[in-house]
């Protein structure tokens, strides 16, 4: 039997580590050579590929491979894009089938979070209601840890990593200048429908009264009357309070803190504002001075502060994907399941697509403190394995060292083709 | 001569190495434990002398010392505050001498910025006007860098190199989703009236057309339509365009982007919206899709990434302001002077703290480029040796491994004293 190739994608918002699950995947190949033909990616995730835009990995040398364990962004190029559904259009299908029988395609690799993985679903149904024989594999990335069925996903640790650190180290700042400066400090983290980034400050916390003294999570319907009542028993019992606010806090009856200001391509509201709208509202009723923060993308890229947990499963979870492809699995994701002993351990399964696409996984109530400002105990002992260890990436003259691949297109053999 | 005790306080914002210059002056008190008699360290800056909160250092052990190197934050708390002129009223500083009497103070070591210097060289001043003999040492420390007659200031290095590998990570995320999605990204880091901080992040440009595309300076006079017309260009030449702005930046009548809140101690607007003031901007020029993050007290608090360059040189001053102190030095501060070689080098000199107070060191225009949206080759030079190398705290479970001190405060012995 010939050798089928195989074509990678990177998908969605890009997280610290999702190169490293690229790394896995290519590294994976590579050993697998035997079996497997090429290894395309897509440049810019499925566009990449509906254009026919695909750069041949087997021309990075394996230091260049190697070195996209440790640096982040998407080193071919992501997208956010919604296929639509086969039944409404084929249009979209019928062009990828074009593309992968020009550079005999047999594997697909999709490395993304909830609406990626509906792409990879709506791809791996191609070999049935189209006859083209594709497997597709999803390989799971989201710093918002919402895909369900899997412990958690590659790019929160490191995510989780970054805040934590960050929250205690603005807090020690914060707790130094209260007595004659600023008195409240509200750091924007992520997360519009899930808390799960905004938990992991909480893991700063061990004692009561200590930082963060408030959390809010989309999870919990905001009371600004509660809110503000917590911040002044913070302000007067610590001297200080830090807020870490996720950036999809609500109203009970949906009302967001801050203007929406667009929508992408998924029709997600582009958030943003929650902080200031947070310390307009504590100047006003307490009239104490504050300062924000808002991670942003600081967060979400922070590989010089990954954590070593996320690094190995992002890495793993690439490998794997080549691995279950190989013995023929189809519509599936790669998960993380976490060994129920008491020292944290995990290993990988797998996941139905079907089952995955299109949900989150909210954080549980069991997570969420009872006033709904913290997080428990239980959330803690989930937490915390995921941050552990630290992962540095090489540096250059002060500065990580991130070099570019040469992600050289291939010449194209079918006709051009414009977006719909 | 029965030995004269000193007295250590931290002062103004305070930064990721702040504590190691304490860690410098303590270590070297306990070297000198024959010529100098206990150290005491102010709870928040001069604040805590005035009302007599002392800690007593000796009681903290020898691996809590040295723990200060790798804790970012004011250990015994900072103050944002400033005293009166001698002329127009003494009380304060009769209440000076009431402490320093009370406790046999002989040595002032401040460490803080160009306010900070000014407090310094006013306690200085007692021994003359007031006949009190105190000795009175300035440490540097700001992340403005606006400190003048010293190379640099101990906390700008790791600021900047904050910023430099922020920039770089994040250029690599808006580069990776550009296609699809986000053009332009907004940095707002720090920076009032000099432009240092933001300056950093141009090391991360190496080669013409890449990221930072667009730095904003407070030195030079912020011009929207040659702003707008770059991140276009920036846009149309590279696919997204990074912009790292400092916060002070002004319209050239001296309007603010963004709107004043509220004044300091010092009497420093407390600035801050210029990010979403400048995203606001480029979407009604330009519609492009952006997204925005404030560094705020992330950047001048992120040990975890500080500079190695900066943590020895923070570590530096602090062991040499005793040893100075111990020679019979008054009214200086300790400098960092360059040496004037292909390689960078750095020693330490002093300079009369007269010649230091209330004075900012703004960028040179020959390191700002000839558009005024980027740094020259001059600045380079200057700026990289000052992020070179990387000084990790130990992590414990995750995280940093921040311990708090005992900071016991000493019994009074003076009466209560209110602050004017």
């Amino acid at each position: 039997m010939a050798k089928k190739n195989a074509l990678y994608a990177q998908s969605g918002g890009v997280t610290a580590v999702i190169n490293t699950s690229a790394c896995g995947v290519i590294e994976s190949c590579r050993k697998n050579s035997d079996k497997m033909g090429i290894l395309y990616a897509a440049q810019n995730g499925i566009i990449g590929v509906l254009q026919e835009n695909l750069i041949d990995t087997s021309l990075e040398s394996d230091i260049a491979v190697a070195n996209l364990r440790h640096i982040p962004g998407g080193a071919f190029g992501s997208c956010r894009y919604k296929m639509k559904d086969i039944a409404d259009s084929d249009s979209e299908y019928k062009r990828l089938i074009e593309v992968f029988k020009a550079h005999n395609i047999g594997y697909f690799f999709y490395n993304g979070g909830g609406d990626s993985a509906d792409t990879c679903l709506k791809v791996s149904q191609i070999s049935k209601s189209m006859g083209y024989p594709i497997q597709a594999i999803h390989i799971p990335k989201t710093i918002d840890n919402d895909l369900p069925l899997t412990d958690c996903s590659p790019g929160f640790g490191s995510v989780a990593k970054y805040v934590a650190v960050s929250t205690k180290e603005a807090s020690l700042d914060i707790a130094s200048m209260a007595a004659s400066s600023t008195k409240v400090f509200i750091l924007e983290v992520m997360g519009r429908h899930a808390g799960w980034i905004a938990a992991a400050s909480g893991l700063v916390a061990k004692n009561q009264g200590e930082p963060p003294h408030i959390i809010l999570f989309p999870e919990v319907a905001f009371d600004r009357e509660a809110f503000i009542t917590e911040v002044k028993n913070s302000v007067e019992q610590s001297g200080y309070c830090v807020v870490v606010a996720s950036e999809g806090v609500t109203y009970g009856d949906g009302g967001l803190l801050s203007g929406s200001l667009s929508e992408d391509a998924f029709g997600h509201k582009q958030l943003g504002g929650v902080a200031p709208a947070l310390c307009t509202m504590v100047k006003n009723a307490l009239g104490y001075k504050y300062h924000y923060a808002v991670a942003d993308y600081l967060q979400r890229s922070a590989r010089h502060l990954a954590s070593k947990t996320d690094v190995d499963q992002a890495y793993a979870v690439g490998q794997a994907a080549v691995e279950k492809a190989l013995t023929g699995k189809n519509a599936i994701m790669v998960s993380i399941e976490r060994n129920s002993t008491s020292t944290y351990g995990w290993s990988l399964g797998e996941v139905p697509l079907s089952s995955v696409a299109n949900r989150e996984k909210k954080m549980p109530r069991s997570f969420i403190s009872k006033d709904g400002f913290g997080i428990t105990q239980e959330a803690r002992e989930y937490l915390l394995p995921l941050i552990a260890g630290e992962d540095y990436p090489p540096y250059k003259n002060g500065l990580p060292h991130y070099p570019k691949l040469q992600n050289k297109l291939i010449t194209k053999r079918c006709k051009q083709w414009t977006l719909p």
